[in-house]
């Protein structure tokens, strides 16, 4: 086992949930743990920054890095690509940090294939009404729109029972903690901590004598 | 699996790692978790409750549990018997509260055979210095009974791979927080939350259209 690797957490969500708010918290409370930045062929929106938000890119590049296997996971939405570039997330796991990553649940299927330690995590709104107004708070949008984007939502939630934790977002700071407590209990596992802690175990240990 | 049963939260540490203050700070802490209180044959000292500090017991009837097969471990410690009564500690668990128990590691050896489900953690000190310190703290001993305890200190320490979390305290705040994680994101885990949440998730995804 690679005890002094880094974890990746994967964490989906329906739209409204308020999952990136809280992945965006959590990296600024947490050391030790970088968001990873995806890869898209769509165009760039006013305000957007290249590396930060996405990394951006042409389609040529895009579909010759999948060709090579350097993707991690993609997909197509309404015609753009999105992907996460797997070396970027290996080298920084390989230097001992976590990575988190925001995905859909066929991204996450995508990912537990090639890297199956990864931990994952799905958060949910606290009911449906509550999600119906936080999809109908967005915009000004007709009753269809808003029912296409409840089934998008529940066709999401559906997936739950593929992760390994799950995170009711009522109270965010309630679920900032939640967050915070799943990547620091992996961080106290016993074989991540005897590789963190390998000069004081040999210390508590010198010269004994029995 | 029982996902609705409470956890069992082994704890273990050298003398002087501050244990039992960390133990009864997150039982303060954190809602739904219970400590377990041994039964001991020792005789009641001043300051001390029965039910509160021990289940003080004479000897018969400890042995008689014992051969009845209801303690989860037991041992003899000078002259006296001490020992974890399994029907409270199941009977709390199946309540759905979590139960944590201070015990050594041959009390933690004998409790996985019985309870593989129990999570076990162990606390070290953050220097050998300073647990001799501690150690020699306490009272005004000659070197020969603080090397003696330092042994046994060791003795105890040498079994750390056996726990599935390692706490170091160095920061008692730390300490607890971290303590606090373990227990939280064991709460969060997919099987226990689908318990839990089972009228929630019913909810979010009721009328589904797909």
């Amino acid at each position: 086992m690679m005890a002094d690797k880094g974890t990746l957490y994967i964490v989906s969500a329906p739209s409204g949930a308020g999952k990136t708010s809280l992945v965006a918290a959590l990296v600024e409370k947490v050391p030790r743990l970088r968001i990873s930045v995806s890869h898209t062929t769509r165009t760039m929106r006013p305000g957007e920054e290249d590396g930060v938000n996405y990394h951006f890119t042409d389609r040529d590049s895009f579909v010759r890095q999948v060709e090579q296997g350097r993707f991690l996971e993609h997909a197509e939405v309404f015609g753009n690509l999105y992907g996460t570039s797997a070396d970027w997330v290996k080298q920084t796991l390989n230097g001992g940090e976590d990575v988190i990553l925001e995905i859909d649940w066929q991204g996450a299927t995508q990912i537990r294939k090639q890297l199956p330690d990864a931990v994952s995590i799905f958060i949910l709104p606290p009911s449906l009404d509550i999600l119906a107004q936080r999809l109908r708070g967005r915009e000004t949008d007709d009753d269809a729109v808003i029912q296409h984007r409840l089934d998008g939502a529940q066709d999401e939630m559906s997936h739950f029972a593929e992760f390994d934790y799950l995170i009711v977002n009522d109270d965010f700071q309630r679920a900032l903690y939640e967050l915070g407590a799943i990547v620091e209990a992996r961080r106290l596992d016993t074989p991540r901590q005897q590789a963190r802690l390998a000069s004081t175990l040999e210390d508590l240990l010198r010269d004994r004598r029995h």
